[in-house]
């Protein structure tokens, strides 16, 4: 599989506590992560606030433009939580108390010291169409619908969410990585680094200075689908490094 | 200042190493700590790869959209820096060598065991009619031009840089946060704080429900720039949850 035809991913964080600064976004860490393994290329991360036309607008950009579209938090029962609404809107869909959802919140609740009420039962509506994704956390379902997968915001439920979903995506040529600590600042690698790209079209080569306590030093990645040509590139930045 | 004429700010993460997963963004929650200091409502946060058409599409988008632009990570000296570049692109201006920002780098390399070399020199390209941002930390400045703020992308590089910003950005009515737990869960809360949200419309109110280790529970957050009306709200809300 080439790097062009390669399946490409959005993850779309929705909460005004990330955009405050109150709560650090590790969700999109974690999907990264997931995404990486699968060899699904993670393009584009955004963070919108809890506001109607901007999830609307985010989730129409984003869902045309990959192949995968996932997203976090705003699905909870209060008043702030209109990730399904503006799903909905985005695919011109109603929202309606789904019935497969809304057995699923009553077998939850049925024995627990919370009651199934209006507010809760908020989180069982779902956009016409749409396929749930079990929460084996906390009971209510995250759903698909096109290529946009929409789960929790609590970190706990939306790993759990992800686990489920990245079991059902198709596999794909893994991205293979190698690191390489330079050893020196990032001035002093930046030339063969551009040869050794220019030689190595199918690796992307990154390099990431960065100060260990007592110098500035690099590290260099190298990622490619094709294990072969990571193994080409890998060799010729080692000889490139003894030299330099 | 009414919430509709507040600025509005955007941060733009640049870097295939935050999109892998193998690096955590910080920079973005530290811009967002900072902005909120200042009274500037962070809007929206995007992360893109080290590819030119992605950078420059995003730089002009949030560009146009919001009032500030916060870029941070490819400004140095190797081949995957590419932000001066889309950035000059997106502005539709030149980029070249500035005399300014050369004379920072050779006075900063002259005593240094580092050289400046062609590839350090890159980091001296800033588009034209862009003012320099002070780099205390490793010399090399970054750049504004427009409302785009141009910053790198290591951490401690990018805060020293955003401290020179933030003093330099007007000063706007703070928003101001109020923090309750609610010491139950979000779906038990969720029908007092619509009621609340409808009769206090220039608070912003968030529920965050988390589990504490012994049960799940909720943190309610008000925020306004209007300190009477975020007291009123607090109160308010209070005395629901005492009455509930």
């Amino acid at each position: 599989m080439s790097e062009a035809e390669a399946p490409k991913a959005a993850v779309l964080v929705i909460g005004d506590e990330i955009l405050s600064g109150r709560t650090k976004d590790s969700n999109s860490g974690f999907i990264a992560d997931t995404l990486t393994d699968l060899g699904i290329d993670l393009a584009e991360v955004r963070v919108v606030a809890d506001r109607m036309e901007a999830i609307v607008e985010a989730v129409r950009a984003l869902s045309e433009k990959y192949t995968y579209v996932f997203t976090t938090g705003g699905i909870g029962p209060t008043h702030d939580d209109i990730t399904a609404d503006a799903v909905a809107e985005a695919f011109g869909v109603a929202l309606n108390v789904d019935p497969r959802a809304r057995a699923i919140l009553e077998a939850r609740y049925e024995n627990s010291e919370f009651k199934l009420n209006e507010a809760r039962l908020r989180m069982a509506r779902i956009p016409d169409g749409a396929e749930l994704i079990e929460n084996r956390i906390s009971g209510a379902p995250g759903f698909k619908i096109g290529n946009v997968h929409v789960m929790a915001g609590v970190p706990a439920v939306m790993q759990a969410m992800m686990d489920v979903i990245a079991a059902s995506l198709p596999a794909s040529a893994a991205i293979e990585s190698e690191t390489v600590e330079a050893g020196r600042g990032e001035g002093d690698v930046a030339a063969p680094l551009e040869k050794l790209q220019a030689d190595h079209p199918s690796v992307r080569i990154g390099s990431y200075p960065y100060h260990d306590g007592t110098r500035f030093t690099t590290r260099i990645v190298l990622r490619s689908r094709d294990r072969a040509a990571l193994k080409a590139a890998r060799a010729a930045l080692d000889a490139a490094l003894e030299s330099g």
